[in-house]
């Protein structure tokens, strides 16, 4: 083989296969839940399968993760605790909250197999609890109940468009499950002699004249280069880019100033290994980002206002969708304002302003125009007290006016206080997992899923998506692979 | 030569140069102000050149253009005007309003080339007349007049960013002058013995294994294929992408709802020649929105309400600002609200909601929130009959108190009256315009510029920076071509 590589050696040119120092049938880079449910399809399908994983364990941010799988259309778990659910209704929340431009080919074929995909994850020792939890201070249940609502499903817009039901699927653990979700998978590729080989990353693709990929050169923590000939194809499956501050401020500028969550090998390098072999990326834009101040929960009670004292947007939606407006459409310049009844001290570290005797103190402490959140305030309680919120329409559980003292405001201004946030654009792909060009024609060989691909989370975000995502798609990347 | 083609036959690999029919030193794919700018430089550089041209007419949408160049730091115009301006100032007021995400390296160098880049611009028959228009019903002159205002540099908060200057330079000719610079500088072009094919697109690029672009495959309206060698280089310059739908849904879904303009040649194809070839894009996602609802002039002096009926922006802004934050940050949810005084009949096909003898029952007719619009209009009266806008910083001249019944509302949601936009996204290219690939390297032999690229209007717009972008980087890329 000459070992001449291109583009930062991300791509290797073959002269012959026959310095290829092992060989499977599928290699896949990164061991998170796209990358290890890809690795059961393909093995399952009789492929012999090498995951390689560039940090010390297995797991990926899925294994950091709440483990939330966004699941519906009437899974088994949504009919032990009482819910219908449909196909349509699932489909329909999911295009109306992953958009602007959500991808309706693969959020069709994904809630058209929801309930199946839950079978298959419970047959791979994945377990849900049959219960059911109403509220909780978090979107991450604190014990190990089943089943949760995740997103805006109760909340106006929303519940117009899609028949509400709860749809996080919360794997049963104590605490954030992804631990769980990710131990459950792992454990069903051990039973299958699936090699996780940790430490060691794919470096360079190796892709032929005709633009197959063949191969990848890997190379070890300790630096040993490995030849690695993939018969049927390379899975890329490392995450998005939201720890490479580079491509960030290429691609994603307004993302620059936030919180990066997640393992900090999401660098990238799958992206750019795709895109150096040919790969288109789409929505590279777009990120999920996360506004988590209703920890405690009845701070939902509270009203965000902007920069101009007024309100915006309800404050029952979910948390993801107040990131994106505070970040995209308010300058990232938000308070929460709250009484003494609706405050509690907020569980991360956000700062507080106040407390204060009066309104009128807060909006000064707040630098808001004079005059402004005083009639903001007013206006919400004099509404509140009729049990109504004619311009924002939060929930009625939600609503009572704001006028016991003293008065307090969390600022959340993203100067004070960084969002978390993952990006959500990658790789364009077709929905079994092939990477396309520009062109929409498929890269010979080379597949993705998770968030390397632009996915069923294209440009907006409810908790579980993601990893609803990464564990479908990265079946059906792994089942293609395997086909070939 | 193998005539076999790759990627829908965007690219074609050579076998040998033998084949080609005619040979050139740069060829040019594109004839707007971009591409004869770039062979202008080239040709005066020493290289035979050829521009194609798919239109019957050579000019691009530069010809339809209000030929305006955002240009400054001090130009023979500006002083003749009496105006001061400075590098720093240019740059300062671009890196404010072309983000975020603002290309500060190009920025820069144009910032301090743009007084040079003026006197090229004269010096190859683009006139400019020495008189400066104080105010115009739009940001295109009617008349002849050389500068003008043409974005938001007067404007809250942008003139405490950058010490305010006029700085555009509309060509000397009555009306839309974009006619003019180019047939000022296609009669350059013709002197110098340029050759612009019209009815004759790029069809393929001819990339060589080692990547280098080596010519092209050109084909007539009338389906003559051309094999075009190019010793030194190619250059796009083709314009973006805003009459390609698919591209929209793609990569710019907030963009689809909206009205492109300029010619319809711009539907992405020299974009997509580059992504062929391997190069990079970036700001895909953004769009020069313009909301162009304040002809007649004294319509700034109305109001810009929401679905909430709140105010959300100073609306003595240019333009393009409205139309970005209407589209992104307010769902295209917008009214003008005017009163007898300051209502006249819009220039723009734009849907009038009343005449209502009261703000209530305007209110009412919009749609909005009960007592909303009413509250926003008593507060702006109050603060107007003071002189004051505390919130939004309108500027004193365009204050008044909007009370003269009766109240009309310019219906600007995008449901009623599309706005129109152009695409600013593109290949990412060094500021020598050399198409870079994902990993920052050259395309060697592949040159682009305008709206082909991603330029210094990144994602954000004033009236003539496309213009400034394409003259000025279509010049460098040309020069840089025939540099090889």
């Amino acid at each position: 083989m000459r070992r001449v590589t291109e583009a930062k050696r991300l791509i290797i040119r073959p002269d012959a296969g026959s310095a290829f120092e092992e060989t499977c049938d599928v290699l896949i880079a990164g061991s998170g839940s796209a990358g290890v449910c890809a690795a059961l399809e393909a093995a399952e399908a009789g492929a012999s399968v090498v995951v390689l994983e560039r940090l010390e364990q297995a797991g990926g941010s899925s294994a950091l993760s709440s483990g939330q799988v966004y699941l519906g259309g009437g899974t088994a778990l949504q009919q032990a605790c009482g819910f219908d659910d449909s196909a349509d209704a699932l489909f329909q929340y999911l295009v109306a909250t992953c958009g602007p431009g959500a991808d309706e080919e693969k959020t069709r074929i994904f809630a058209d197999r929801a309930t199946e995909h839950y079978e298959w994850l419970l047959a791979h020792d994945v377990p849900f609890k049959p219960t059911f939890l109403p509220h909780t201070e978090t979107t991450n249940p604190p014990g190990d109940d089943g089943l949760t609502y995740t997103g805006s499903e109760l909340s106006y817009p929303i519940c117009g468009i899609a028949a509400p039901a709860p749809r996080g699927h919360n794997v049963q653990h104590e605490g954030s499950s992804g631990v769980r979700l990710m131990s459950g998978l792992l454990s069903e590729a051990a039973k299958l002699g699936i090699e996780i080989r940790t430490q060691c990353a794919v470096e360079s693709l190796i892709q032929s004249d005709s633009r197959e990929i063949v191969g990848a050169l890997a190379r070890s923590e300790a630096g040993k280069a490995q030849w690695i000939r993939a018969r049927r194809g390379v899975v890329l499956t490392t995450g998005g880019f939201h720890h490479d501050l580079e491509m960030l401020r290429r691609y994603a500028p307004t993302l620059v100033p936030l919180l990066p969550i997640g393992v900090t090998s999401e660098d990238g390098s799958g992206i750019r290994l795709g895109m150096a072999a040919g790969g288109d990326v789409m929505g590279m834009e777009a990120g999920c980002i996360i506004l988590p101040y209703t920890k405690p929960r009845k701070l939902v009670k509270g009203i965000l206002v902007n920069a101009y004292g007024q309100r915006f947007i309800n404050e029952d939606l979910y948390q993801a969708v107040h990131g994106d407006v505070a970040v995209h459409a308010q300058a990232g310049h938000v308070f929460c304002i709250a009484d003494a009844e609706v405050f509690g001290e907020p569980m991360m570290d956000i700062p507080i302003i106040g407390p204060c005797d009066t309104i009128e103190e807060l909006e000064g402490k707040l630098e808001l125009p004079t005059g402004s959140l005083v009639q903001t305030w007013q206006t919400y309680n004099e509404n509140a007290a009729r049990g109504q919120d004619p311009v924002f329409h939060k929930s009625r559980e939600w609503l009572e006016p704001l006028d016991r003292a003293p008065y307090r405001a969390l600022d959340l201004r993203i100067s004070s206080f960084p969002y978390p946030f993952f990006t959500l654009g990658g790789l364009r792909t077709t929905p079994e997992g092939q990477v396309l060009n520009s062109e929409s024609e498929a890269i010979p060989g080379l597949f993705a899923a998770g968030r390397s691909t632009s996915g069923i989370c294209a440009r907006g975000y409810s908790s579980g998506v993601s990893l609803a995502d990464a564990t479908f798609f990265g079946r059906l990347a792994g089942r293609s692979a395997a086909a070939r």
